[in-house]
């Protein structure tokens, strides 16, 4: 893989060295009908993949959920080459179940789960890794200038068990959430007026995360009222819980690690309307991104949070 | 299109002459990254589209829930002379939002919608027109033998507006009931005691649908308990509303315009667990097979309601 920004089909079995150059795929293909697969994007810094075992634990859940037969080890073995070779940038990796012979949705189960068909891709870009964000577990997470950001009245599809939090292929509800926030961009003003990310709901009206991240939060316990009964330390934070609907994400995970043996173990606590006011920290964050802190939060009333 | 079994890149504007033979899609295609995009599969006879006018309101329908800028006009134009030519057999449409300049899911809003890809195959199949159903306003449905089916544990995705309800790309939830049916099927003693469809549940619980068809039914008023304040003459018939999980599917919406304006119009009313021993009648529908008639109906318990 020398080139970068072109499609590679990887052969995870004993064969490979024998990487397929291929820019396309079937029309037929399973991914394309019917969303039946997932991806992962991987950042890339001085030939490491950054956050691999996170990444590798995505691959053997997704395989496990949608009965996929991946070796994992061997792709992992795989994915590190590449990322040697490629040295800076984001690798793309797409898994799709094979075709299968029965017509339709269907597929014959098997015990080790379905034939694949295994996708890399690299891309160049730049990691920013200048400032960073160490988590309690000495861990470096990269930090990004903050962003404005707004609410969207876009929601989430909610999935079943086994679905619910993978980054499986059927993005449809984050390509329109996607969408609005392109739109409230266009009329923004200027560049500095534009929106760095948008929050949405879930089909309760839970804000659940970015539309391209998960997000954290912290709340000013002087603002809560008397009728709550929760009371929390301010340097307390939280991330919604993601039963039914988001992406259990690279980061999310990373950073939850991070705080799990500290004083302050991070709680999942759903982030509802009336929380809105009391947010005194937000930030979005995903694996190649890593924080994105907020620097204000539009609501959709119009009223603007701004943070310290 | 003279072969079948293969596709073509359809340009629905006015070089619509300069069809496209390609059997294969860029692996950076929307619809194989995210799902982004939808499909429709149309039964042909004689050289004709069967439903054309519904097949038609889905291409509207899904183009302005998706914002997507499509010509359907020119396109079923296109549609006709495929058919035409394929004179017997089945076309699939696959349509995708084309590739933005904007990184990850977002898309840029216009007015006219994003631009898309369009592709269509052809397939030899035959469609059954021996048994036919004849709908009070007259219409003709083709009618299969009767199947066995089976209730399943695997659940439906639950989709926000605009997205519920559509035949998007995102089917994943299918793709897994569809596998849990073949998975009961592999143990079947012999092919007559195989399942036919398999009945799939959203998130709350309510029976919605089969794992590639939509649901009618009856209830036999005689076994309704006193409990209930429904009262409904034995001839009616139901179908699972879907406001959140599901596909509005073509042959949905024949049968249910075909009753609208008959004395007894079709009632959408969920379908409870409460009521499967009371159900005295149930078939799966689809716009390529037509009615399937449900001979029994086996139950998570084991239990099996045989219909006369």
């Amino acid at each position: 893989m020398k080139q970068t920004n072109s499609w590679i089909c990887l052969q995870s079995q004993a064969t490979a060295s024998l990487d397929k150059p291929l820019n396309s795929v079937s029309l037929d293909s399973r991914g394309l009908a019917y969303g039946d697969g997932f991806f992962t994007t991987m950042g890339v810094i001085d030939g490491a993949i950054l956050w691999q075992d996170y990444h590798r634990q995505r691959i053997r859940s997704h395989a496990t959920a949608l009965q996929l037969d991946i070796d994992s080890d061997a792709l992992c073995i795989d994915l590190q080459i590449h990322a040697k070779q490629l040295q800076q940038g984001v690798l793309k990796l797409i898994i799709t179940r094979a075709p299968q012979a029965v017509r339709g949705y269907g597929f014959t189960p098997k015990v080790s789960g379905s034939q694949c068909k295994i996708w890399l891709k690299a891309m160049p870009m730049n990691i920013a890794t200048i400032d960073q964000w160490q988590l309690p577990n000495g861990h470096l997470v990269p930090m990004q200038p903050v962003i404005p950001a707004a609410c969207l009245t876009a929601q989430l599809a909610c999935f079943p068990p086994p679905l619910a939090g993978l980054k499986s292929l059927n993005r449809l509800d984050n390509v329109l959430a996607s969408g609005e926030l392109q739109r409230l961009n266009q009329t923004a003003p200027n560049l500095d007026k534009k929106f760095g990310e948008g929050l949405v709901r879930d089909m309760t009206g839970s804000w659940i995360e970015g539309t391209m991240s998960n997000i954290f939060y912290r709340l000013n316990s002087q603002k809560q009222t008397s009728a709550t009964a929760e009371q929390f330390d301010n340097t307390q934070w939280f991330t919604p819980p993601l039963e039914h609907s988001g992406v259990r994400g690279v980061m999310r995970t990373v950073i939850m690690e991070g705080f799990a043996t500290s004083t302050t173990p991070i709680m999942e606590r759903p982030l509802r309307d009336e929380d809105l006011p009391k947010l005194s920290q937000l930030f979005f964050c995903n694996a190649l991104r890593g924080i994105m802190p907020v620097s204000s939060l539009t609501l959709l009333t119009g009223e603007v949070i701004n943070f310290a």
